[in-house]
């Protein structure tokens, strides 16, 4: 049962304790801060569940309509249906949301492609996680997640068996009704809009952390719950025309804090077992169901980008500069290498066992390292494009309240190409893609959203062929006759 | 009628001319200088008229079998197929040859898939285009082309409209039999291993140029047609050990003379159309079935370049170091991109008139863009995984030869993990790949095959839908409201 | 007669129109936005007037004390000191006010050093000229600057010619007493905080744009002048622990919009002169001067990037890795690099007539591509180093506020190495370089503060040595004999 | 007392053992692979002990003179006056000579300024060096080394306290008379011309390996001394005209085999230290003055790099092109950026004790990490700016023997700018840059002249002032005010 934008906003209505900075938010869909974003989600329900797409966003499964995030793919095709729903999704807000409710639903949807092993590292967390799966689908819920520990700890991936004391979320007791944990995992992007947040662990732990391993599903409203916000950037935004992304697409991140909180047994997936707290999204369709939404919102982000790169040039009068348009050549080619690297995943989509299929992984990897390798250059390519321009812009449309200001206002800022307050929105635009904090907030998170480098590249070290490329070098050399 | 690599051989000895600075070859299959790419060129034939193999290489058409470079793709498969015939050609030569059969056949092809774009532009052209590629593909045919204005020349590119004299390649006669040329052209690369040049136009041309327009096809030892080699690199590989590409791999490249040669009417294919010279490729599948192949070429030459990397790696002791695995890592992501980036052409393939299909355009630009971007950089990571090993090792394998020396290179130069000899070989593929001339003439020859920079991003530039594009930034900015 | 910043904050108050959106600014020492900013300027002075420092900051000349960002170098070692001073006006800044005081005193001193070729031009601009200066210096005046048109007409810089009706500042008519100019100017940095706003010319124009030639120089408070600005940081940064330079740092940007403002020809140093309008600053030492300052005022930046990126590492507990020594390694080498390109003017420092001095003007010029090229990478540096940790911090400190939140902060967000109201400005610190609004203008700006890369590069062009350079390559080709 | 070329030639005759593969060299100035290059060592003899320009390149000390690579600087006038000395060496061979004479004096000169240090590890060690230091100098010597181990040991750098049994240079036995050494040291460039060579430390060596310290010199022609060679450039150059460079700038690299090579106690300055072997060239001047060379070398290339690329631009008639001007620009920047670091250093000279002076090491290290990162950036440039050009040229010159070919090539290649031999020329200098084997070299050994990059970067790390970086953070961070 697909929600509408209305359900959703109720059901972010329900207690859950979120703080920024020494103020405590009661209601996410009113505050100043999260209005806005709120409404963003709203609307990606409004759009899945529009009666008219049922056939872009739905599949139809024992009589039963789910969102196709939830689609355990067959066929290329099943593959191929799931990732435009997921393009249409992530067109709607123009890729800049990182985590919408997908996300998360494929790591999901990719656990429930092989619940058995789960069930083999502890009896019972597969059916668990089958249980959740069915559950989440049904109600169409948002998930977000929290999967990697405190950023202090992480030298931990890199110098393992050091001890270190960080109130990393994990185990502090047990009982038949299930565990209790507490500590911060980071960075739950979305939270404060999510239904469930899934806690687990995306990097590596050895088993001298075993009770960090816990992974489970926590309604956010959870007592012992709570979720610390980063600046939140909606509420500087006055006007849309001054921020016009800030304004909408801020999808907040937290820090979420667990005080004492009891997860009930039905809800666990995993227990006490470091070794593979991260490797059953690598082992079953997970991490691959996951990731292949961020290719695909990279792609929508293009777009974007690459509209409002060659817009700017045309109001800047430069569009016919050859120098430009081999810029605007170029990045229309880097939009098309991104498509190309999401279709050549369908291409060459691997089978599993059971008849299951997900997109290829070597591609898939290959594409996150090249949307992390690429963006700080995309954004600066947009950055010398927009030249001086966005900062020549008055600070606020708020200025057209005066009518002297506005006279004025016009008079001075248009030019025969665009008005001024067009003029003004452009490159607002631009600058919230570029100089905004959040603008700074997604040249962060561009490289990190799938972990820093190091990790990004060891997924691809880890499922390439090495045998085959060395195969490939040892026949030529052993082809080579040595004289004497 | 598939041919053997000895009948190609044969071939090549029919009286061509081909100077190596002052010197004239007379026959290119035993010359120190080209025998053993000829030998390379031919065992191409054998692999893909091996009978065991005719699934891979061949498709059949009116009960005969063809090559199949030269199918004109229908459906999905059609193009899975010729790409993994193309793919097994490129795998046989690690990549190394940019201008194997496939490539002007490509080219050939997707002309044929619209002849009546030629018919337009001159009556009978069309008809002469399919005559030609049913002679071509029938007679398994080695096409080599000459498609560039001399160099001084390139500037017309730019400053359009300024005379010079230049002699490049033009008509400068014609009668009841057919046309007359004289001058260069540039750089009919594996023409001393072809049967036939392709001459026409893949930069664009103006008006006041038209008799440079000339599209024609010449058996390559047409009386007055003369070859003008560049340095061949085989030459100096004495022993394959110390020079392992260059001593089999050097495709040569040389520049066309034509000293008032006569070309009959059906061989023109364009006269006089400056303007449409270089279009015909663009408005037909041409240039994408011959760029496709330059995509997939350069796949196969990444997985040597990747295992070598490997390889190296291990020999140096330093596969494990964690910096080392980013590396790797990366490099793998880097093999799996353009591999992602031909599959994807197949993924999101195109329809064309009459039924015909064709690689996805863009994604292909995109992939050309890619890897002139990229291919420095790739051999610069090589070159800083080889370190200075390469030069440590002695200046030939020769030394094999006097037992003293090969008992003291056998002593020091050897490593608990590899034999002196198999060190020495290994270094020196390196080599051939960042350091002698023919990985030169390669680095080059990545940033030019297609083009410079700005003529592959025109091209990127030309295919995108920037109405699409434009509309995601105008509907975005259209919605937001203007207070006041 | 160096002033104290008392004095400066009580000039800011004269009556001066700024715009903020709608909002008009009567006070910008008091106001919300501006405050910090004036008190950084006010503390500059305080530096500046220190009788302490006398000796590092001025100079004597005919009995009275001046600035040394005044002087007229005649040695070498008057370069250094003029270069300690400036180094030391950035340094207690952290290189983050591009446009301190010392920067137009650098322009206006270097056309001081001149005057003959105002004189020249127009008779009695160079006479103007040097009163002009004497009054600045006498009075320690910070002068700002707005020196480009408006960026839509930026295209006349590549399509010369073409006619446009934006409102770039012009002389709109002129009698006895002097001109009278309307229209805009870009982009007066600090001008809400200096004494006097210099308009006139830094890209070049044309004759048939003479009308905006005009150069002279403005008390900020002139009537028909008012400045509008770009959104200020300074107002969002509600605590100095959350933004710790938006907070002090913010230098401000504002369009200079004049309202048919009258200028008298005392203070007008070129009038209708197209074409000299930009060359007096290249024909003098005023462009070398000026961007001495720029150079220096990066190295200082770099310092602060470099101890930040230390810091931060140790923070995060990954200093010893070697991977990130070798990143740390390489960024003390690049804060060598900017340094040693300083000192390099000084030690190539160039003659000029009438025996004065200036930093060498090609390494200068070399250095400001040094920067404009390496600021993104340095910053995209920065953000690795930095991973996610800066978001994981609560949005303010001002939680420490609530008891019970504080107790918590300090329990979960300390690690043994660092206090958790300690992380949190180290963290905020490094957000304000990288990721806020005023990280993001400073990487625009630091692309543009000089102009854009063709501006630049042409600059580097114009003073190359080309005919030495070809001597080099004709002696060496020269000597090569041909056979024959 | 400098010597005449014409002694330099002589001293190479001496029966030195140089394996080119299985060939045995017996005279470097008359065998095809070395003559040339010979010539070219003995030029720079007959340059430096020219009378006329004795203040350029000599110094007196009691009553002699030597080479200005000998003075151990004591202010910053000695510092320049050498500095201009080693840039007019560099020049006279572009900068294509990276061991030329000067360097390894630089590093000899360095040790004598401190050679109490050597003293204090090995009595007696310090004195020697002075003599070795008087010796070399008054003979006018030319000194290659040989510094690192072969290059699997490498992982030594990395993997501490492994072991390893390659056949790395060491002491395997001792008596009265002095050491026996045995085993391979790498790449001794130059070794084939020089008169001595120096065998130690420039990478870091543990105790475990002490027998490898051995720091010692040793006539070339030493008996159990031998080199083998990588592949000479020079011999396949036929005519200077189609390898302008190979023919003549080939400065060769070896690997010394020493095979129980006896060392006389008095040619040994460093024994059985493992530690202190490569720290006795960094806490003397002997790594700055050795390196200094290098920066000043580069910036002589940079010269011809940048006349050559303008000299192509104009040959290819794309000079006037705006896009071409600014790449231009930029190279020239690149050049003031090379010479500004180098007289940079010269301003911020350092003291030492005992009055000596040195270049300032910073920046002399963040000009090495400087030319190590941009060099393959440099080529790439030169290599975009000459497309296919130079592969358009015939293979050799030698065609103009056949007057047929001559007046062929003269017609057709010839251009109104440029006559076609000399077009060959110029094109083929730019191939001896971007694409020979020689070029390949080059590219090869700009990133490992001075180390790997770790190498490098971890002297900037060495020589930062962490201290005075963190204060600069640690204060701003001081200043800020925690509220409540």
């Amino acid at each position: 049962m697909l929600i509408s934008g209305k359900e959703k906003l109720e059901r972010m209505r329900d207690g859950r304790v979120i703080h920024i900075g020494v103020e405590r938010v009661t209601d996410v869909t009113r505050h100043a801060a999260f209005r806005n974003g709120a409404r963003t989600i709203a609307a990606l329900y409004d759009l899945t569940s529009d009666p008219q797409r049922r056939e872009l966003f739905t599949f139809e499964e024992n009589g039963e309509r789910y969102g196709l995030a939830w689609l355990r793919c067959r066929t290329r095709e099943d593959l191929a249906r799931r990732m435009r729903a997921m393009k249409a999704i992530a067109d709607s807000t123009y890729g800049l949301i990182g985590r919408s409710p997908d996300h998360v639903a494929g790591l999901i949807t990719g656990l429930a492609m092989r619940p058995a092993l789960l069930d083999t590292l502890r009896p019972g967390c597969g059916e668990n996680l089958v249980r959740y799966y069915e559950f989440a689908r049904r109600n169409d819920l948002y998930i977000s997640f929290a999967v990697t520990p405190p950023s202090g700890i992480r030298s931990r991936e890199i110098f393992t068996g050091e001890a270190r004391d960080d109130p990393t979320l994990q185990v502090v007791g047990e009982d038949d009704r299930g565990v209790i944990v507490s500590g911060m995992k980071m960075l739950a992007t979305g939270a404060v809009f999510a239904d469930e947040v899934w806690i687990g662990n995306l990097t590596p732990i050895d088993e001298t952390r075993r009770s960090e391993s816990i992974t489970a599903a926590l309604p956010v409203n959870t007592p012992g719950v709570s979720f610390w916000a980063r600046e939140p950037y909606e509420r500087h935004a006055r006007h849309e025309a001054d921020y016009p992304l800030s304004y909408r697409y801020d999808e907040t991140d937290t820090v979420l804090v667990c005080d004492r909180v009891r997860v009930p047994w039905e809800r666990v997936f995993l227990h006490n077992n470091g070794g593979m707290s991260r490797r059953i999204y690598i082992e079953t369709p997970a991490n691959c169901y996951q990731n292949h939404q961020s290719n695909i919102r990279f792609w929508s982000k293009m777009r974007l980008i690459v509209g409002l790169a060659s817009r700017m040039c045309q109001a800047n009068g430069v569009d016919k500069i050859a120098g430009v348009r081999e810029t605007l050549g170029r990045l229309a080619a880097l939009e098309a290498t991104i498509g190309g690297l999401v279709a050549g995943q369908i291409e060459a989509f691997e089978q599993w066992p059971d008849g299951y299929a997900t997109p290829n992984r070597r591609i898939m990897y290959a594409a996150l390292n090249w949307c992390q390798e690429h963006h700080t250059e995309i954004i600066d390519i947009l950055r010398t494009l927009a030249g001086a321009a966005p900062l020549q812009m008055p600070a606020s449309i708020d200025l057209v309240a005066d009518p002297e200001l506005k006279e004025r206002f016009e008079r001075w800022w248009s030019t025969p190409a665009l008005a001024a307050p067009d003029r003004l929105k452009l490159y607002k635009l631009a600058w919230d893609l570029i100089g905004s904090e959040f603008a700074g907030r997604h040249m962060l998170y561009e490289r990190f959203y799938a972990g820093n480098s190091i990790i990004v590249r060891n997924q691809s070290d880890r499922e390439a062929p090495w045998e085959d490329f060395h195969a490939t070098v040892d026949e030529l050399l052993a082809r080579i006759e040595t004289p004497g």
